[in-house]
């Protein structure tokens, strides 16, 4: 059963067969209640991320023996990144509380979160992803319960006023966790180098904490299944928890709402139904095809390949469709790869790349099926290979170049490399010739990060591989990272494409495969 | 059954079988869906209270044409005061929400509170009443229901963020009123003097606002059962609603929880529980036995009058403690009477007043109870009118002083006219005296007001009373009220005793007696 639906800037077609089986599996959530550790003060430190450190002032087992009025404010540390729902009793102390309490509340995955005033926020993303509420409390003593779900570690809670007659007192505050990820199948690491054991941890409870009704971008911010990060978080959950059914709900969920072209959007909305955004992005839309090939790999689920082929391979064609008449990708006005946040990036090269790797993995599935578009695959393989050694690799630098200013940029040579458009051992040149002469060009996300030290492990580079994990991710790690964050330039730490560092989602999905990367390739 | 209840500053001796009385009495509510009338704008205008007027921009029906974004805003006029809960449907317009809508409202009973911006506000009285909320909505499109009630005629609506890929629109704004007073029992009054007529609607309005699960005193600030307001509430229900059960409910409920010395308290909380403030003023206490002794004049109720009659003595006999060696009610720091929010007001006179006017009231309890207590206070009667000649009768003057400053008031001169402690033709005369002498301690709430107007007619000035009548509360109706205010001073129309107008409660119980002046006295 399909049904047309028309909004604005789409058309789509859904299909509610597919959208059945994706509400069939709808995962089981774990909760867990977990209470703060401390009251912190934040405190001024120019020797931490974004110049903002924490210090304990006792145990948050004293909360209860104070009381706070008007003006009054304390900051709680719940001792790691927690996603869930938050509640407390609120106890009045003096006369009975005649008028309402009013209360502020500020979430922060980070420090920084807690000392700078949100109201100074000017990015263009939107203000309403910093968590902070403000509430009146009517009847006291009682219990709240915030009827939204934060993501956070720390909590900031003011007391914007209560009356002169009565102050209050803060019993059981606590989070509920919710997350889909079941530890159970998570095997021990036990890593004789214990960097990278603690970075194989903070990526499973990155992988976890983003484990939802869908795998989420992030909990704090999008909160979306956004095909770039599944791709990823996919491919740590094959090493990790096997909620294998997870990734199957999401593929069936983009499934479900392809647009008249049948190309399958970017990201979708949830809720209050399934929506699929109007966003496409060329590279995404191909992470489809990827995604079931990975899936296909971790599960040899035949039944859902079969059902989900032709969309998988209506996204190649798709693509094939951008190739000019010399077998490039166009590079105009008209299109978005998303590639990285790096802003100067131009995003031919890697779109070509992202496009053979995606051929590849799209010839595989087809010689699975015994589909009988496994020869034009194989003809448009060797087409677009051969067309981007004669016009996008540039002899004399020794790099691909992307775009009418022929640009050299870390992205592009990543994604060659994956791509395999040279042989082997020119790909371990590539490699060690881009990590020699670092173009200016370079990575501002995990997600290209990651593209970076799976390309080194694939070229042989084991080594390299392994300093580039640690130098990122174990970096953020010695930065106060408990889950792993959105965006991280070593060089420039503050960064964030929206605007302000304060947007920035610190438990990011794209930023939790090294677990995947240590564990598949024995590192 | 009793218990002993110990708060931090009160013994409380609670009598369940009294408070299991007063649950059973919990009223039945009376819900209607009101929708606003129109989109207004707020101007700036020096003949109107306040210097803030209302023009209409349109009908509120067209509301659903228009959508908003980022930092846009609007007022809706619902037409006349409303109390209850408001909901509204809220529809994206553009992209699916890519990001939660952060939103403002905020309520006002008055045009001022849509233009004064609530964090200028600094007054002694907690800024919690104010009513204004601001709360993310994840979910779109979709109902938010607001789960506190509020007390209102115009909402502002303002959009803090959407996104860059999204509007919003509203649609069903809509206002769920709750009243425990059933208009069943009022008779149209249709009074020949259209001004008379205008002034009881407008009194029933109040009354029926304030009922709710008790008689409030301002369901916008307080939201709550006080002592000196239920009595006026009382007198006005037996001419309008005839809701009697709930006047029983709440002497029962005040009845429930008295101190270890038998005092009743100012007023109570009823949520979480019940709880008796530990607030105590001499003359409501005394007003515990007169609401008795009215509610026993309308309904004849025994059963009631036998229950709760050894607490109405009670405070007759404690009140009667405060008398000095010369018959008068002590006057030191340790006391509290309020009798009106005048601030250079001295309590003394006042009080000894209304002690008088509440022996009166005893001693005809006494009688139909046939008590042993009836030769006691007929005698206390006796010396306190007597002392009161004595001691606060000022023939120079031809005036009642208070403390030992010999203060002149209004609030004097009124209430020993109702405790009648001259005879009827010098009563006359008094008041005459003091109108046209006017002594500089006046008069500053509607409450003191009442029994003004009440004791013009008391002494047959009949169309003097109607002239105070229509000068006060008929002005307040030419001020634009459409409830009755908590506060209104004539000659100061800014007048708060809180620090700030914006606090002022402009639906207030102790208001809503002119229906009662009107019905009870043929005015």
């Amino acid at each position: 059963m399909t049904g047309i639906q028309k909004t604005e800037n789409q058309v789509i077609i859904r299909n509610e067969e597919f959208i059945t089986k994706a509400e069939q599996l709808m995962p089981q959530f774990l909760k867990e209640t977990v209470r703060p550790q401390s009251i912190v003060k934040i405190e001024k430190d120019s020797t931490k991320i974004h110049g903002w450190g924490t210090g304990v002032i006792e145990s948050a087992d004293k909360l209860s023996a104070y009381d706070y009025g008007k003006g009054d404010q304390f900051t709680l540390d719940f001792g790691t990144h927690l996603v869930g729902y938050l509640s407390m009793k609120i106890r009045p102390v003096g006369s009975p509380p005649d008028a309402p309490l009013h209360l502020k509340l500020t979430f922060g995955e980070m420090p920084v979160e807690m000392a700078e005033p949100f109201s100074e926020y000017n990015g263009w993303i939107s203000s309403s992803w910093l968590q902070e509420e403000t509430l009146h409390v009517d009847v006291m003593p009682g219990v709240i319960e915030l009827p939204r779900r934060y993501s956070f570690r720390y909590l900031k809670i003011e007391v914007l006023d209560t009356s002169r007659k009565y102050r209050v007192a803060f019993d059981d505050v606590q989070c509920l966790t919710v997350t889909s990820g079941d530890s159970y199948h998570v095997e021990e690491l036990n890593h004789k180098d214990s960097m990278l054991n603690e970075i194989d941890k903070v990526s499973i409870k990155t992988l976890q904490d983003c484990m939802q009704e869908v795998f989420e971008d992030g909990p704090k911010r999008d909160r979306r299944l956004w095909l770039g990060d599944l791709r990823l978080q996919a491919l740590a959950n094959y090493e990790t928890f096997q909620t294998n059914d997870l990734v199957k709900r999401c593929l069936y969920l983009f499934a479900g709402v392809p647009d008249d072209k049948g190309r399958i959007a970017a990201n979708l909305f949830i809720a209050p139904s399934l929506i699929a955004d109007d966003t496409y992005l060329f590279d995404y839309s191909l992470l489809f095809t990827t995604t079931l090939f990975d899936y296909f790999e971790a599960t040899k689920d035949l039944e859902t390949l079969t059902e989900l082929w032709p969309l998988a391979y209506r996204q190649v064609e798709l693509a094939l469709e951008r190739l000019d008449d010399q077998g490039i990708v166009t590079d105009d006005e008209t299109w978005w790869s998303f590639i990285d946040w790096q802003e100067k990036l131009n995003k031919q090269a890697p779109s070509q790349a992202i496009l053979i790797h995606t051929l590849r993995r799209a010839i595989k599935l087809a010689e699975v099926l015994k589909s009988d578009k496994l020869t034009l695959l194989e003809q448009k393989l060797q087409v677009t290979v051969d067309a981007t050694i004669t016009h996008l690799w540039d002899q004399d630098s020794e790099f691909f170049v992307s775009g009418s200013e022929r640009q050299i940029s870390w992205a592009s040579q990543i994604w060659m490399v994956h791509a395999q458009v040279l042989d082997p051992e020119d790909n371990r040149k590539l490699i060690k010739h881009l990590l020699s002469t670092k173009p200016d060009i370079g990575l501002t996300t995990p997600y290209m990060y990651h593209y970076l030290v799976e390309a080194l492990i694939l070229v042989g580079e084991k080594e390299q591989a392994i300093a580039q994990l640690k130098a990122y991710w174990g970096e953020m790690i010695n930065d106060g990272a408990d889950t792993f964050w959105e965006l991280y330039d070593p060089e420039n730490k503050s960064f964030s494409p929206y605007g302000s560092y304060l947007i920035n989602s610190y438990c990011h999905a794209w930023s939790c495969t090294p677990t995947y990367l240590i564990r598949k390739y024995d590192l």
